[in-house]
């Protein structure tokens, strides 16, 4: 049976100051009434019922989850004790999958990402179960076309093309290959075999536990003893002793740049990752000025500028171009657009300054 | 017996969001723990005790003047029922004056100049009063030297020296010309003869009166039944019915321009209108980086920027150059520095765009 595990980490720099340490993106309204959370719950429904959903995410923040999803059963929302990177929480996640059905197949996904039209996506994702059904040995990614020589994501290489499951075209992977530098991505796009890796997988929960064992013996050793104190008296003392040991690696790293038989599904749906607030202008149309307004705002002679008043007074803008300003919880953010890549280092200031109040 | 006359005016537009229709800029603490007008009765406190000391304000902000100037008799707060310009200001201010003593000069000066040092401000004013003493006929007027081709004041062009009371160099005036072109204000500077006008006037209060009499003689009839009315029950409703009658003229043009001995005398103090917020480097010194910071700011990669926030929360900057933010009971600017001459119009536009409340 199909499951579904959403990755709901993050600390909640991007967005800020409308996210926070304890309110990161996937908990936020960006756009429309549902939070990106909600709305990647919502998106599975249709063929992942809510007993079968699973949301990983912090401490900090695992009531606020469940506040948000009263649908999905509370036990559902795992609470890991300190981030540990992806393969640790993939690994928490298929633990628990498989104690239940030794069978299941999950799909693994960040709660943070616009996907849309849902139908197209969720053919996608029918498209990756089948194929694991036909062979439950495979790892199923999904590739993004590139449409820019991003270097802020891991690429994947495809080779020969294996199929086109329910119309979604598939290739073999040859490599995976982190975050590369300028020159490397020019290259990438320039070859027409590489894909941005989305971070969507899909596999039997068994498929991925033997491969962890297989590649990162111990890390699946610590895995074993959280799986095994599941559903007894000692279940989160054993979680909170053991996965703070667990070695911090992306998920990618520790198995699918190894592994045999992956496959990648050419994604048939209009994706972004919602990266920073510049992202915005993906998820609603700007006016005639270039401008996304959000709240009271009273904008003259401004251009492309996003301004998101989420608090009750008024901003009111003169003469300005490509800026983002955000107003939320009572903090303002005024920024240059192309200055947004450090705002993580003005929020990792914040402390020292004597704001901390405000992270 | 030298009285002074503080106009206190304004619609509160140049420093919004701080300054507001009831609240307009010679009442805002914009530097120091005193507002502009409390710190231009100190400046003058010393030679002009608080019992002389007459201000001229509208009805929507007589009960703040008051609130802030304790010292001063209630009565000599008077409130103009509408503005009708310098004229009908400084002849009703004339007329209390003349009935309480029918030989007091009278010094008229704006409630919202940064002036400084005090001690060369008051020489200048005693100089004035000993010429005025001599010829009691006389205007006298304050002339600053100029610093650049300044199109939105008037200018004064002086003629030929005519003496140094108490070491101020004084000039005959040759003419008053009101606010000029680009091209006239470059010629003014180029030819070393023009101040510009500090709207500073002492005179008699009967000689002003007389000048009134000859060359607006209606404006003065109406203000001669203003005056007898002062002291009996029907000060207040003859006010309120004649006042708005006036005719709206500055004093510049209804008397200077036509009158006799008119004297500058040329100030040998710092002086500035504070015309808006890119004023505020004169009273405050910028930082390291050119930042003027008020309140809670943090500041990242940011220059020249003024950031004013008298509100509780946070404003953080990222990436920004020669901006003006200013955040005040509830409202937020966030606007270029050289786009300030358009806040007038921003702020009329306040109204129709539904935030009439932030007026």
């Amino acid at each position: 049976m199909l499951h579904a595990v959403i990755m709901a980490g993050g600390s909640g720099t991007r967005f800020w100051p409308k996210s926070r340490r304890d309110r990161p993106k996937q908990l936020l309204r960006l756009y429309g009434d549902r939070s990106m959370l909600q709305q990647t719950v919502d998106r599975i429904a249709p063929i992942v019922p809510h007993d079968r959903v699973f949301v990983i995410t912090g401490a900090d923040q695992a009531g606020a989850v469940r506040d948000q999803l009263p649908e999905i059963p509370a036990v559902n929302v795992v609470a890991e004790p300190c981030p540990r990177d992806t393969a640790a929480c993939v690994g928490l996640a298929a633990r628990r999958i498989h104690r239940l059905d030794p069978h299941a197949t999950m799909i693994v996904m960040p709660a943070d990402h616009m996907i849309k039209p849902a139908d197209r996506f969720l053919r996608t994702v029918l498209a990756a179960a089948e194929v694991i059904e036909a062979d439950p040995q495979s790892f199923v990614t999904f590739g993004i076309v590139p449409t820019r020589p991003e270097t802020g994501y891991g690429y994947i290489e495809r080779g020969e093309p294996i199929g086109e499951p329910r119309g979604v075209p598939m290739h073999a992977v040859v490599q995976f290959r982190e975050k590369p530098d300028r020159a490397t991505a020019e290259a990438f796009i320039a070859s027409g075999r590489f894909f941005w890796n989305s971070g969507i997988f899909v596999w039997r929960a068994k498929t991925i536990l033997d491969a962890l064992a297989e590649h990162r013996p111990e890390l699946a050793r610590g895995l074993e003893k959280i799986g095994a104190a599941i559903g007894t008296v000692d279940e989160q003392k054993v979680l909170t002793s053991i996965f703070p040991t667990l070695e911090r690696i992306p998920i990618d790293k520790a198995v699918m740049e190894k592994a045999k038989g992956v496959k990648v599904l050419e994604v048939v749906y209009d994706w972004n990752d919602v990266g920073d607030w510049r992202a915005l202008k993906e998820l609603q149309p700007p006016d005639s000025d270039g401008n996304i307004l959000q709240g009271k705002v009273y904008a003259v002679d401004t251009t492309n500028a996003i301004v998101v008043n989420d608090d009750d007074g008024l901003i009111a803008t003169l003469g300005l171009d490509d800026l983002v300003i955000v107003r939320s919880g009572g903090a303002t953010l005024i920024a240059r657009k192309d200055k947004l890549d450090h705002l993580k280092k003005l929020v990792e200031g914040l402390d020292q300054a004597g704001f901390g109040e405000m992270l």
